[in-house]
């Protein structure tokens, strides 16, 4: 990180972006920055406290005061209506208060740096930024320097990471499987720019999953990705057989245009997830997506809505998860607040 | 709506929209999507309970918390800060959490079916969509396919209905005039294109008004609009006489140069409702209107300013029909909501 | 303010606005529109009010049930995140229900005037009106044709006034001086075109401020400032000459190319405040500065970031200064209130 130009955010360079920040003097939560190098019993614990708010004694009422009197501030350098609504409830569940700054189009960043923008929201005695930025590390960045009793969480950062979504994913696995041990996993797409991949992997390795695969063209795994402990295929045919969860990643059409990709027609042709290519997989394979699906492009519509598919279930998951990590942190901070 | 292509929300066509999906096996309001086809009682129990609403005991507190814990979200499609904002008042005072989703704008709507965005947001547990939309059907299409633990409002939907508008104009006729049955009520202006005359008139027909009239040149008035139960004027002159209320519709001004309308000026010199055209009506009419008033196009500022004129106790009404429908609409989801 | 044209903002002058308007018959604060013609005292209350909120018992808790049941309505006719957001948060800490409208962009003023904008939002039964508007009197003109049991507090009109922020700037003097009246207080910058520095010298010079010192070139010093009791410098090295206090204003970069002002570099050459200059100021003095920084331009990063710069003190003081004035100005509606 010390390569990191305070005033200017284009030039945020991840390098090794240290887990160990993450952590407080006695190993508990404190930001929730990236699933790498988190250890399997702190993970566990995330997706046990998220059944807890799942399963609420009290349903009708359906909120925990456990944030009341807390102020969350939403920061979004880029747009994500979806991420952003989930933050949204799970603070709004937990009684904070809950502010969202679209900073993309405010006149806060404008001529001002990344840190000064941070250092002025901090003054305003909040307790928790949750950061969607289009560079990678813009989450680490922002946790190093804002003051010790805020706790940041990283809502996505450029291809770097995206660790609620990799844990409310885990949460759907575990429902359905209740064991990693034994399970084959194949992830399917473009590896190459996502984030949600990486913590994906990450997040399975830890939890000592059986098998870890990626599925995609030769343009779209990066190089040295075996060192994350996962096995490459580039036929689906090969990479599906005898899967026990198959989760497809969302193609950015936008790459299409960029050589990177054939035609949408073609990579459906050769990396669609169809009744077929599913049948390849256990037959009580699950399926799942981390949405918005683009259906017919990278998962056939019978697939997405077919009794295997899972991707609804992640989304109500993904609450839970996010209420879980909010309350941890937050209890994560010790002593004196302010 | 069987024509209704799930994956294009372009050709949603109303056709025959079914009041009875709005209503519970018990009767009770269950989703809140049209006037058409409701029992009279039932509009009654709405303006009673909005009523109630306008005469909270503790005004000082102003809350009640009928909602809390509930979660309500505003999917704008098509945009309306006054719609808007009454809804989010109105469902901030009876305590629920409130997400609007500008989902013009929103990524969500890229590249996804209406259907998958409402069924990722139904996954996120909330319990109540206001949905407005620029196209006709769009709030029953949603009710018709969204979890049925969840309710769902219609905030205007195309040329349609806006039943929350046509109830609050309801409640402010009760309040000057108590009983509807003699009342002979004229509404003025943009019948054709106006989803606020058609639910308007169901509400008058419904509750047994003495007479219904249209005034509006030929082409702005629909074929066959006899049928609805009104009797038709083109003349401001004859159309007014008599009348009890004069419920002016807003002209939209684009449509000005698609030729439909003649200029500002004329249309003012022959449908403007000026004081000399008030005196024809009886003397103690009321003037209404939904608001935002375009002064000396469709009314003369003396007229909307003047002693007739109940144009804000409209707005003030519209937050309690609002909340009198969240509130019912909720008890109307009976047994286990999730 | 007898010149304001009711349907048309673009004309609102000033004139002389009387702070009068400002107090109910008992001398308490119902709206606050602008420091000048305040009483001292009524100043100092509003400091010691937000001492108060910065020292809340249960910080945990954080919140004051003050403005309960209360709606506080931001009318942003002009962009501003910062300023909204502490806005929002000192209501949210105060809980109150927030509705914020981004009127520019908002159908709400398409067409319609400000005073029927005005007037239907107050029909919504909100008891608050935060306003920024581009137009100086825009404040004092909602709070006069507003109904009475609304207060107005004004967030920045035009180059007229910004009364929270003179006040937060006041809080931070008195918590780093304690008292105002042997302090040399310079504030350095573009005087003509900002209403910071209007409010700053109106409150300080009721706050009997020992003297008050203008610094900027001819073409940004307003013609008779002198009347206003302060006294003015053109070269910085003579009007920094032992200050206690130094106050930065923000330079708007889009007046550079106007003509009134030199080149970013010849600029700062001439009224940066640097390191040197700073030393020819009191050991003690402070930096203050409205934000966000331009860096290098009218303030040097190590000036900015130094041990003498009390600029995040300053925001943080602008939440309590914002939850003081709500308070007071809720507590200044007597009697009945709807």
């Amino acid at each position: 990180m010390s390569t990191v130009r305070t005033d200017n955010t284009q030039h945020l360079t991840p390098g090794a972006l240290p887990s160990s920040m993450q952590l407080n003097a006695e190993g508990k939560l404190k930001h929730f920055l990236t699933i790498e190098g988190l250890p399997p019993l702190l993970l566990e614990e995330i997706l046990d406290r998220a059944e807890q708010f799942l399963n609420l004694p009290n349903k009708a009422q359906n909120k925990a005061p456990i944030l009341r009197g807390k102020t969350v501030m939403n920061l979004f350098f880029e747009n994500s209506t979806r991420t952003r609504t989930t933050f949204e409830l799970a603070a709004q569940r937990l009684s904070a208060d809950v502010i969202t700054l679209d900073i993309r189009n405010s006149a806060t960043s404008k001529g001002e740096s990344l840190l000064d923008t941070i250092r002025n929201l901090a003054a305003m005695h909040c307790d928790m930024f949750v950061v969607r930025h289009q560079h990678s590390g813009a989450a680490h960045f922002i946790a190093r320097y804002c003051p010790p009793h805020i706790s940041v969480l990283n809502a996505g950062d450029g291809y770097h990471a995206h660790p609620t979504q990799a844990m409310l994913d885990m949460l759907t696995i575990r429902q359905h499987k209740s064991c990693f041990q034994p399970l084959k996993v194949a992830i399917v797409g473009d590896i190459l720019h996502s984030r949600v991949a990486r913590s994906q992997i990450h997040a399975l390795t830890t939890l000592c999953t059986g098998e870890v695969r990626v599925i995609a063209p030769r343009t779209l795994i990066p190089a040295g990705i075996e060192k994350m402990g996962v096995n490459v295929f580039h036929k689906m045919e090969q990479g599906l057989e005898d899967v026990d969860v198959i989760i497809m990643l969302r193609l950015q059409k936008e790459r299409m245009q960029s050589g990177l990709l054939p035609s949408e027609r073609e990579y459906f042709s050769l990396y669609g997830l169809t009744e077929a290519r599913l049948k390849l997989a256990q037959s009580d394979a699950i399926v799942m997506h981390p949405g918005p699906v683009n259906r017919g492009v990278e998962i056939d519509s019978r697939v997405a809505d077919g009794s295997q598919s899972v991707i609804l279930e992640q989304v109500t998951n993904g609450i839970a998860i996010r209420m879980a990590v909010m309350a941890m942190v937050m209890s994560g901070q010790t002593g004196e607040q302010r």
